[in-house]
């Protein structure tokens, strides 16, 4: 027991440490960004910076869906170990290089820039993915739950940042690829619901 | 009733995350202000540097006046879901832009910079306008309060931040603007106070 | 009593908020610091960086003793008001202006520079004092103590900041300063015991 | 038993605020890396960017270790007094230094800088260690524990972070310096679980 109430205390502090890098990572997306030199009126400040403010835009978002899912992950975990630290450890690493990734965005922003921009939201996906795998799977560290349940958390987590993603910023080029995203979001939403009901309903 | 307790560590999650992104915005104000290369003696750097200050200033106090609506609006929820998450990921999006909205201000201090600036900031306040009214009225996530209470509390959150702000750039050059100031501060409080003291003689 | 369990709410996020404030200034202390194009082994790198590094020790010492003063007055608080906010945030306001200072300092390390530079920490402290005049004599948010214990912690939190910065700056040139500031913090020591073991025997 | 009390809640308080400096630390090593001017596909932007992203990956690596070794220590503490807060404040100090060492890293990636930076390391570890000789053999204030644990723990915060970043870096030059890294964390982590275990059994 007292084993257990010290992975809880674990998990707290390794929760607000993570919140912390959030915020800041989400808070630094904007420092790069400065005022231009020269502008008359709001109409001509906003077609100078309109890159910029799209890009900062687009990954607040991305940082905002990571946040979301880690929230999600984390809510479902009862206490935390070495070994979660780790996993945690690389999606953090990999949030805090996301303004970097952002400022090569609306430096160059070309077909490459995009790719290796999504390549990385999605790699972000797939550490959050590893560190679900690790805790509901090796490390015991969930509350007990249907293995159908843990899987279909673990695809979610895995793959929705980089499909998202993806698919936001097909949508700002293609507007049709909105009705894509808006049917993932419902259709994850959904099987989540079913999912979540059954065991309440057994 | 687990349903409940998990939506208020959602809640607690949301308030610390919330507080991150604040501290580091106002924090992150005075990043871009470097002393000046040359002066002698403390008149002259202040002389050099008072309109950056200035500027530091009134958005400490701006950031200083949304933080402290955050509190108060998040102090009468009880508990917190994704659509909440969503609307107050919005404010924080803005809030962390007004670093970049300061650094305007202070490097071309002119009418158009100023209109940018107090609607940045009249938006922020109309953000979080929306977060209240999806907590009341939408997502049910307040305790039970009377329906006038709930929407002067829209009105106060909404219109707040963009009249304060405009009234303090206003007042920095007709120092009568204070007293208008003052006058909406006085007014507020007491609306806000009679309306909360009605709920609880009743 | 809901009134008071809502005012401890609100003291315990001022205080994470104050915390992060404090946190974001003391680790931003570092980051105009650049190491130098050119050197060659340990010795000369220090012997290039080392009026930075020390402005660095003598502002992180500062944050580290106002942070020290903050917590102090904060363990004393058992509610929060709005007033308490607004004094907090000029202290804040001025702890967050502590790395343009700094930068300041190493760039102009000459008597101007070090006045300006003590005088912002003195003011700090004069802030703290604030806070504090006003939560314990104004707000009534203290637990009940004696005033000549509330008015000795007024001196301390108010006049601390600025003669420990003062002293250690004044040793770093005449060694003999140290003798003075050990005394300082000594006899601090000593009363702030008296003061606080009284009541207790009483 | 007031006393105590106070003592936890001081305890609290620090972590929290150490947590935050990990967090912005941490978040601002990739602060200072840009993406390049020119680049063609993913390849070459990683060749171009790579020594910088290994500095980034072993620094992150770095801060997790002692990130992981703090907690670990403070997991231990059931209080907090004004010496922890100071010896405390040293190992925030240096750590706050370490994007700077870092940046040192990557601009000048040879002999010495690397020397510099892997002693940097060894100082947090030492200065973790002073932390933690202070907490246990000064100012008891951890829960009570067999001397030749307390001893173990000492060696292992002071000497581990140094330890780690040396081979860690030999590993980038001699792939088998892998192995030595493993087996040194296989020996702590047996050790460590013999000294745990035994009091338990008693």
């Amino acid at each position: 027991m007292g084993e257990k109430d010290s992975g809880a205390g674990h998990l707290h502090r390794l929760v607000l440490f993570s919140d912390a890098v959030f915020a800041i990572a989400i808070t630094l997306l904007a420092i790069e960004i400065h005022p231009p030199e020269h502008w008359r009126g709001a109409a001509d400040l906003f077609a100078q910076m309109g890159h910029k403010l799209t890009a900062y835009a687009v990954s607040f978002a991305v940082i905002g869906v990571c946040w979301f899912s880690h929230r999600r992950v984390f809510a479902r975990l009862v206490r935390a170990n070495g070994g979660l630290d780790i996993f945690n450890f690389v999606v953090l690493g990999l949030i805090a290089l996301l303004p970097l990734s952002t400022e090569m965005l609306w430096e160059k922003p070309d077909g490459e820039a995009v790719l290796v921009y999504v390549g990385h939201v999605a790699l972000i996906g797939l550490a959050m993915g590893l560190v679900w795998a690790y805790a509901a799977f090796v490390g015991k560290l969930t509350e007990p739950m249907p293995v159908g349940e843990a899987i279909f958390v673990l695809l979610r987590v895995a793959l929705l940042p980089g499909l998202m993603c993806g698919l936001t910023i097909f949508s700002l080029v293609k507007p049709w690829g909105w009705v894509l995203l808006a049917a993932l979001v419902l259709v994850m939403n959904l099987i989540g619901r079913r999912l979540s009901a059954a065991p309440k309903a057994a």
